[in-house]
């Protein structure tokens, strides 16, 4: 159910027998040669919405922009800076809370948007609380990684092994190709692709990783190895929520 | 071109002949018992996308929460305050400004937006001026409003006259039709719709506009009306930022 | 009833039959060579106070400084940035609805200031029901702009034409001249005046308007035109005004 | 010479000479059953143009809101946070410094704002050496607090002995009495006046200081005192700020 | 007792008897060529536990970072804003008020505290009014400053009359000594030290106090005499301590 | 080699050598009912010296207060929030980056610091690049948790197994008990200790974790456990140190 395609009465039905909300939640970043800036985005909302149909949940539109900062030396990168994330989020989830959402799940298809989205779920909690919202104590916030998802990791490395990589990768971009077939791209892939550093800012990040990628061979990706990804993660991802939303409350 | 499906090197190439982008906005917000809560975001995206491809304009992701404060009281609704949907556009376009882009044009779908766009304007030449990026003085930003587009309006006044109302209004609905002929919704609109109230506070709207329409009877809105509003929005619009990314720097 | 010449008894004692206070607001900007650049404050102020005395209305002190961000090429001129005048507002706003005051009615003598007061009373009205206070959904702010009063424009069209222009207009620097009559100054204006360029960036708006102008002609002010702008913009706000302070409030 | 009543061409002009402004900077509250709520500011902008006049410096607008929370509790106060106050000051000192300004005088008539001004000048200072705004280490930025010359204070001491109080003063309101004869007020004022309490939140203030007056008898207060403390501020004030002006820069 | 050897339990025991709380602020700049980054933090931390265990309070842990914009230009120097140091001491009286702490003494090592947290204060009382916490109202904040103590001010001026200077005073350095002995450092003190300018930006302080001293012979410095000056510090703030939180509430 | 008990000019050179600093954070909060209420700065400062003098590095002053939000329904617990942390952690590094240092190590004694922190580094690389201070894009900052040392974490299983917990922890009561013998607390603690909830806000914490204590049983730990946990995270945490100023920097 996307709350982009229901009206207001029927979220107003859809709460009386559930809290649940799910948030995609992606970046708009370059992805290597070959890889869509929207990637991170494509993924976490077609797996949201996979999700959401089989767990009958709520889907949220999809943030498409997070924390990318360390990407914006390359073109077309936009990012929210950590403290406006933290805004955004909270402007997010105060809304639904008044209107009775008490579980928020964001499914996350960028790593650089964890230790903010960690960072906006403390600030959230107080600031509810703050507010003196009805609920403001059964707020709970999760964020479910897709890329970390065991399955899917398993069959990265069963299909890919070292590259894999950390960016840029071949899992990821298998699953755009699934989506966006008409947006498969090519382009010559320098062989030995940089590894290993740590991410700092921006500027040091496009001196080490020069075409932009970690490690990784998104040449390995097809539309199948696509599917299978977004599969598994819709089945691990789905279990998990159904856990979340019946999750005890505190007493 | 949708930022979204390409790559960073073709966003290289783009900058090479273009400085423009398109920028969607919209809102996630209540649209009456019957319209989607998404309408906004899906009515200013469709249209983008249309004049990017009339134009060969690169499109960036859709804003798909804008400030829609005032209609909170409705379950459903999710809103930025406008202090944090300034730094989020300051985001974008300084990402995009460092890049090389110069010429943003938003193309905006819900009229609560128009302010705090407008506001954000002012506040982002004057930060890059600050940040002293190269060519600050040539950013040039523009929000235009698909439904107050002449023709637009025209045709809205000859299919619905005054039922057109100002929000959850049949042309804004039609276009979520044609786009999405999957979710029309029905559901019992009650005839005498108010109308003519200012706007305040979310309380204060609710109590006013008892449904969430404002004036409106969307049950007269078909996608056949949905599509024709789409290519006069198109046709519009696209004539529009041609003449934008043309216009004269100063000197 | 002038606040700043007004005791708090007194002040209580008028919150026991009106909780109307009419804001002036202006702006503190180069108007060309020979518009003061108090320009937008003076009319402000005056018509604010006329409005107050032929309504019984209290009349909060000038707001001297807005948003003039794209005047500061220009040396004199000074600007609160959107983000600082929302909180401005937001403070002066939240301790007078803390006393008791409900209706907000803003006289403004600038159009740079309407985008970012309109996205401050959307911020404002959030934050007054997130503290709580009584009276917080009764709330309500309007911008009134004196120089877009229909007998205003009216008069403007008659006495200028097309010489009025749309920035250091004859018709606000006739006002001036009628309240500082001492400090009418004299100057060369170049007769080809710029006109019809949008509004961006300070750097640009300095390059497109070199001496400030806005394809007017003040030349043409006179005191007695200010004051009969004066007469004309008072009586239309003083009937707006009481209009608005009638208005009833939602159920 | 005022800012507001000056062209930024006499700006330009009087850069060429001077790189200094007055800031006449007051407070919108209570000042007892009857002092004006106008108080602060009103003997700031008086004292300040006398300044301006005696030393030919320009005068800028009056910051007619300044930092008096803990007024609140008392209908008319309206009062910026202290973070607000920075903000604006920022915003203010910005504009002119980039204009050249550098000698910042600020004209203070409220003990509530010294501190939030100082704060406000530390951040200022660090802000324009981030801009790398030419002469950003020769901006400097004081505030005087007529109410604290030495010849004023001995005057209230030599009239009112300890009827003068600390706020709602007889020296204060006698200023304003010179200036406003029309806006004398008159009320019972109880004689046993407290004082001695420190002051802390507005609540507090309140249930302390029941009328609003701390330890003063704004009943001692003639418009004939108000002229000879007028004159002895805008005497040694003049004298400061042009040992101000001219204090040798560090090399 | 220290909140920092203390358990939660502790704490809550602690309450049913004081809700007095001392909390040292100190901050980590340059004091000339011979005196400790930390001087301020060490002196402020070390008197303040002196004054918890002759009061039986509670002591918090160390603020070491204060308000020391303008000591930037030496090496070393760690500075909060003051933007930000008001964040920090609302969150710290946010916490501690929540749990039931109502007076807030703030023991001070450094003169450039003074003004931010005097403007904090007042930020805060508003803060906790705004989230209506029980006792909001009985919040109490003062700042003590060691070094203004009036029995250190007179020993100051009988060990070291003008050699006193203001800062990297002989007094603050003797108190690290006493301390720290092992820390005592020796190096070429120029003997004619600047005194007597004001104090504005980083650049501008550089500038002018060559070696960071302002007026100071830090020379003079011995632990004997840090001993006295603690001494007398710490009985003269226990004193006031005491007074502090016996002062009757507002009834 | 301590900042605090530092000169500038000790400062300087050691900057001549080494760009590297060590900055101590922990965390002011309940510790169940034996543990101090300083656990987590105590540890994070201790090892922190212990590394600097390893390794001759320069050690900051101790961040005592930092994100520990969802504790603060327990009494003595002091939180920053996340976005004043950030502020404060932008504020360390800009001066320091300033002066040249340019690698920072954070060593942390709380998990909850660890999002914030991340967070906080991107928001600064980025912030240093708008500054455009020199050296902006060779920051580098890293956060080690001694508490997650491969060492540390097996002598934990090898003395406590499952006891050992995730919150107030025996191996970090043991670090305390061994620099404070002093202050080592004994109360009864319920042998039915909760864990493997998950964390959200304070007020559900406070009802799942009764105690404070999350699955651990502090009862088991002593100095002798403390001392060696010390030398194990020193010596580890020093190699790390090492490896990281050492680290290539981009070219």
């Amino acid at each position: 159910m996307l709350l982009h395609l229901s009206t207001w009465p029927e979220v107003e039905t859809y709460l009386q027998h559930s809290q649940g909300i799910i948030l995609p939640i992606g970046s708009t970043e370059q992805h290597g040669p070959t890889g869509l800036i929207g990637t991170d985005a494509i993924c976490a909302e077609a797996i949201s919405r996979g999700v959401g149909q089989a767990t009958q949940a709520m889907v949220a539109p999809t943030i498409n922009v997070g924390m990318a900062l360390h990407h914006t030396a390359f073109p077309g990168t936009i990012s929210l800076r950590p403290s406006t994330l933290i805004l955004v989020v909270r402007d997010y989830i105060t809304c639904l809370a008044k209107a009775g959402f008490t579980k928020f799940y964001f499914i996350n298809g960028h790593g650089g948007n964890i230790a903010t989205l960690k960072a906006a779920f403390s600030e959230i909690y107080a600031h509810l609380e703050d507010l003196q919202i009805p609920n403001a104590s059964k707020v709970q916030c999760q964020v479910a990684n897709w890329f970390m998802c065991g399955s899917v990791y398993k069959l990265a490395q069963e299909l890919y092994s070292d590259q894999e990589g950390s960016h840029a990768t071949p899992s990821e971009v298998a699953v755009t190709q699934y989506f966006y077939p008409e947006a498969i791209k090519k382009a010559y892939l320098c062989p030995e692709v940089v590894s290993g550093h740590k991410i700092y800012g921006a500027v040091d990040f496009r001196l080490r990783y020069h075409d932009g990628r970690m490690g990784s061979n998104p040449a390995l990706a097809t539309p199948e190895h696509g599917k299978q990804f977004y599969d598994l993660a819709v089945e691990e991802l789905s279990k998990r929520y159904l856990e979340f939303v019946k999750e005890e409350e505190s007493k």
